[in-house]
């Protein structure tokens, strides 16, 4: 059965038959039920070409996917997308990735958005300024952005976390337990949440009257490696930090790994907080010595980012209005008290 | 500057020009060239329609991507999509995810090829007589298999890694260490990849008067978890093994966490093999002990399977051609001669 036919059944026009079965607010919800009703019994499902004609809609979610060969993807991004993919799935929605040079985005996103290939876009890892941003609002299609940018002249909506609440949070409790020398082991901080986690730490230890010594905080790729050569680091050289909050699971590894090979022990020389965005193959929990975390799941992001794409499409969601998600503070074992410093008050 | 512009001043037709973009072998080298050379010049970029209508391209590749609440897509993903996103860029090149509901995948396949969304899809993670495969097959799309079937009455392309000659090679290694009982911590064997590890590890026990107890292979989900369990029921119950083979570096984390909770050590009690993706984020050198592995870079298998797709598509190959990678054994410090056991012999 072609939409034509199902219209013509229904006697309606093939617009609203299409409308209706793209949740289009104009047509009434008990249309909509008749239309979506026929369609299931009928087997009907619109193809894009039709869709597109009835609705000028593709059906289609972009994302540009910077790549090069120095270019890893991370892995939070298949969490990412397994929420985004479940959530897209029940709505009908596919996903084009776009890849493009990761120095030069802006090209592939004028094509896509010319082309009228997908109906929104959304942006990941922002920085501040980003340019990414600034383009997709003045080209008009609808996006959402999942995390922050700053320092932009509009508004736009976006869907992040508090990075900077948790670690602030997470900073707050190492300091009530008597620590005075925290570290930070961050991911790249030209991006929004890097800053924001370390703005949490900073602001946590000024209310104390510390401060985040320089020495202690690394800016590093967030590999199991640079987690040990960051804390190797951190823990060999003068004014070791008694307690280090880090910004992966993945680098927590390499921070145990150090703490090991030193003849330390987590947490009784080194307390140590990581945030978890809830992997189902590395559990915080499973840790050798469990670890605290901060804990946010990237999956439910993926489902929002794509929820909130698909409401922009069909027009029940306008304006600029950014969301942002508590995170929980999660305490294990991995924390404890400051041991007292010999010789020092 | 449109296609009709660019066939104007090169007084070709729109046909020609397109298909010597899109690589077609029709069109000769040097027509090709001049086409090519003047398209950068004048900035001439395709637009799907116009690449569309000219060719019968869309200039996507397709992949089902299975969701579900239940469904964790493995981290191995994203590295096959990081090599797979960097030649299609090269090759302009994007790629379709359509999410289906895991337990109903034909529905979505049926979809994308009525539909004519893409020019060729992939299919991964196969299992023996996968009817995804049969199906794709029998729609007459172009596709490439990463990983085998088996068990299917046709030939097809498919791009695979020599997984049993790996795990044969690994079992071969520890039993001329004098390992004489060997465990498999393995994937999930309904599919084909850990079917031919299992392969491999048995064909080297037998080779040598040895067999794989039942109790010494597990298949699981491959998460840290999961080889932490799998390895805590293989040294507490009767009959521990002395060496094990793993099936991914992930899971080997966990074998590592059980072994050392039961005051055991590696190589001193048990030897260890996991096998390798080539992950950025975690590598196997950097484990407490130094990781043999058997490795096989899974970035360039995708790249590999958005070449032959490429090729596909423009009909630069055909036919059912079936391409094994060999894998790498590489030994580190996790593996080490069998201790004597007191009292046998």
């Amino acid at each position: 059965m072609n939409l034509k036919q199902l219209a013509h059944m229904l006697a309606l026009s093939q617009t609203t038959v299409s409308r209706a079965l793209n949740g289009y607010p104009e047509v009434n919800e008990e249309t909509r039920r008749r239309v979506v009703d026929a369609a299931k019994r009928h087997g009907y499902r619109p193809n894009p070409s039709a869709r597109r004609l009835a609705t000028g809609k593709t059906g289609m979610i972009g994302y540009v996917l910077p790549t090069g060969a120095s270019v890893d993807i991370d892995p939070h991004f298949v969490e990412f997308l397994s929420g985004l993919g479940d959530y897209a799935r029940s709505h009908e929605l596919d996903l084009v990735l776009s890849p493009a040079d990761a120095d030069d985005q802006e090209t592939t996103y004028r094509r896509i958005v010319a082309n009228r290939q997908v109906d929104a876009v959304y942006i990941s890892s922002p920085r501040p300024a980003d340019r990414r941003v600034a383009l997709v609002n003045a080209l008009g299609i609808p996006f959402i952005v999942h995390g922050r940018s700053e320092g932009l002249d509009f508004d736009y909506p976006f869907t992040d976390i508090d990075n900077e609440g948790a670690f602030h949070e997470a900073a707050r409790l190492l300091i009530q337990l008597g620590h005075r020398r925290l570290a930070l082991i961050n991911g790249d901080d030209r991006e929004t949440f890097a800053i924001h986690r370390e703005r949490g730490v900073r602001r946590a230890l000024v209310a104390s009257g510390l401060a985040l010594g320089d020495r202690h905080v690394c800016s590093v790729v967030m590999t199991e490696e640079n987690g040990y050569r960051a804390t190797r680091r951190l823990l060999e050289e003068g004014d070791p930090p008694t307690a280090i909050a880090c910004s992966s699971l993945i680098m927590a590894l390499g921070v145990v790994r150090a703490v090991r090979d030193l003849g330390l022990t987590i947490p009784g020389d080194v307390s140590l907080i990581a945030h978890d965005d809830v992997f189902p193959w590395l559990r915080p929990e499973n840790f050798s010595v469990p670890l605290s975390t901060t804990r946010s799941s990237i999956r439910l992001a993926g489902a929002r980012v794509a929820e909130r794409l698909a409401a922009r499409i069909s027009g029940l969601e306008e304006g600029a209005r950014g969301e942002v998600w508590p995170v929980d503070l999660v305490v294990r074992g991995s924390v404890a008290g400051a041991k007292a410093i010999p010789g020092k008050v």
